[in-house]
């Protein structure tokens, strides 16, 4: 047998890189605040809490339908730390160009993460740069690491019930599909821009109109399905979704259709899955149809107390099967 | 004429990076923050004042005598945190992996990441995993964000007064030797180390031995000429160092001669420059020789009135010439 090595799967966002994670990097270097798993780590500094985030970004093409490499590297960072619960106020750069890439792409993207960042209210207040000759990198890659002030504490998996609502805000899956049809010059009959967006105003709004939400997640890497195995993985409660309910647009269903991909798996980069009381439930799709990032907001599903550490996906033909955490390469370099 | 592109020298750390930040990143992304340019962005959190930093490295070979990728990454966000006055809390990690990177790799640096961290006294709490394709990154980059709370405020090129002096922990240029000769299969008759070290215990004697500390950096990228003609840019004063009292190791003399390097361009990463006050200085270079990290501590020039905006060497020879930022690569990819 061959030497271990790393697979573009522990990338993915699935199964060998929780592997990854839990086995190696939490093992060697975890603690009581990055053993929570939290998209953003939360600290303490002085009385008040802090939420930390980091990503990196190697998304490819740098630029696709509704977005580029400059914006998502905001917009991610801005969603790891609103789901938290936190106001996003601070954000670092670290940029890593191959030698010979034109200027003004450079410029470019300095132009769009000038305008998301505006958007998203948060500001760039440091970065660093470096090049590597032609073929060590490809074009560019962005780290953001962000810093916001917690507002709403005890999001938590420990809150979650049984009996609570899942609601999502809109489409899946629009986001990886935009990257993929741009990379490899796929057209379908209906254009699909991705979703990537900052999501910290909408998550305001729903916070404010209810004391009761328990937990929030950006499905990303993974997709919902994976992000919905993480929310119940330490096996208290199950997941049990409809398909029926599941938005998915029509560019994005038939692309699934031709490549053989599963939306349920397709990452994410606008979208907010919440976990909340059943009794506010409505109350917040409410909210959350008011504003342009939940106008398609709807409960995909419940909390439920069999099939603990599953997720159970009720077919539209009313079948019924068990929707595990990704495994294997999906889409590489989706973000 | 072509269009204009990225260049290695860029990422120097010299005068065409320092033009691209303030034309292009400063321009578009600037605030009151980031404007100040120091080595970390302090930000208000509730009653304390954070250091907030970021950094990607990109060093080949990972693994060079004195440390590797990993070492490096927490040593010198610590390090950056340290000389803005602050310690050193929480660090993040986000890696970019090449698709078939040997698992015993990663483990060796995530063992060295652990071991730095430990000596650092900060904590990794959140962190990010990339995997690209094989040929579209070398081996693995690390970016590394950390936070600091300041414990010693108002350290600023504001403060400096002519007559200061300039103080160094040891000898210049052994990172950057020590990268290169890895890296080309260079042996020099005295083997180079890497000078890569967390700073924070040695800085906070000093803080503790004087009030009349101005200012702090670390001479890393563009060496310690850059940093010093960075020390002096707004033109209030000029520098004068004296080239015999200057520390540089006989490998790295060596090294510098077969190459045709100069040693005041090279990259430290253990190394600080210390602006303070005339009267403090040697009650300073006595509590730094106390620590390993400051054996070789000593004066090495002072911050004068003539020469505004303009670093002077007096050299061995008796002469004295004018030492300007880097400008142009000398080498790419040291850290």
């Amino acid at each position: 047998m061959g030497k271990e090595k790393i697979l573009l799967s522990h990338g993915s966002g699935g199964k060998l890189m929780h592997n990854l994670i839990d086995t190696l990097f939490l093992k060697e270097l975890g603690n009581e605040i990055s053993r929570k798993k939290n998209d953003s780590a939360v600290i303490n500094i002085g009385n008040k809490k802090i939420a930390f985030t980091t990503d990196s970004y190697v998304v490819n093409p740098i630029f696709f339908p509704g977005g580029d490499i400059g914006s998502l590297a905001i917009h991610g960072t801005v969603n790891d730390l609103a789901v938290c619960g936190a106001r996003p106020l601070y954000i670092s750069l670290g940029m890593i160009i191959e030698e010979g890439l034109d200027m003004d792409i450079l410029k470019r993207i300095t132009a769009s993460i000038k305008a998301a960042s505006k958007r998203s209210g948060i500001k760039v207040v440091t970065g660093d740069m470096k090049v590597v000759e032609k073929g060590s990198c490809d074009k560019i890659f962005i780290n953001s690491s962000g810093i916001g002030e917690l507002y709403y504490r005890g999001l938590s998996t420990d809150n979650i019930k049984a009996g609570d609502a899942i609601i999502i805000n809109g489409g899946i899956g629009e986001h990886a599909i935009s990257v993929l049809s741009k990379r490899e010059g796929i057209r379908f009959s209906s254009a699909v821009k991705s979703d990537s967006a900052p999501l910290s105003a909408l998550i305001t709004k729903i916070l404010k109109a209810s004391g009761k939400v328990r937990l929030m997640r950006d499905p990303t890497r993974g997709g919902v399905a994976t992000t919905l195995n993480e929310i119940v993985k330490d096996g208290k409660f199950g997941v049990s979704i409809d398909e029926k309910s599941i938005p998915v647009k029509r560019g994005v269903r038939e692309a699934c259709e031709l490549l053989g991909f599963d939306p349920l798996y397709l990452a994410c980069e606008g979208r907010v899955l919440i976990v909340v009381a059943k009794e506010d439930a409505k109350k917040v799709v409410n909210v959350m149809k008011k504003d342009a990032l939940g106008r398609d907001a709807r409960i995909i599903g419940r909390i439920i107390k069999e099939h603990k550490a599953r997720v159970c996906l009720n077919t539209s033909l009313g079948g019924r099967r068990i929707v595990d955490m990704l495994s294997g390469e999906q889409l590489p370099r989706i973000c």
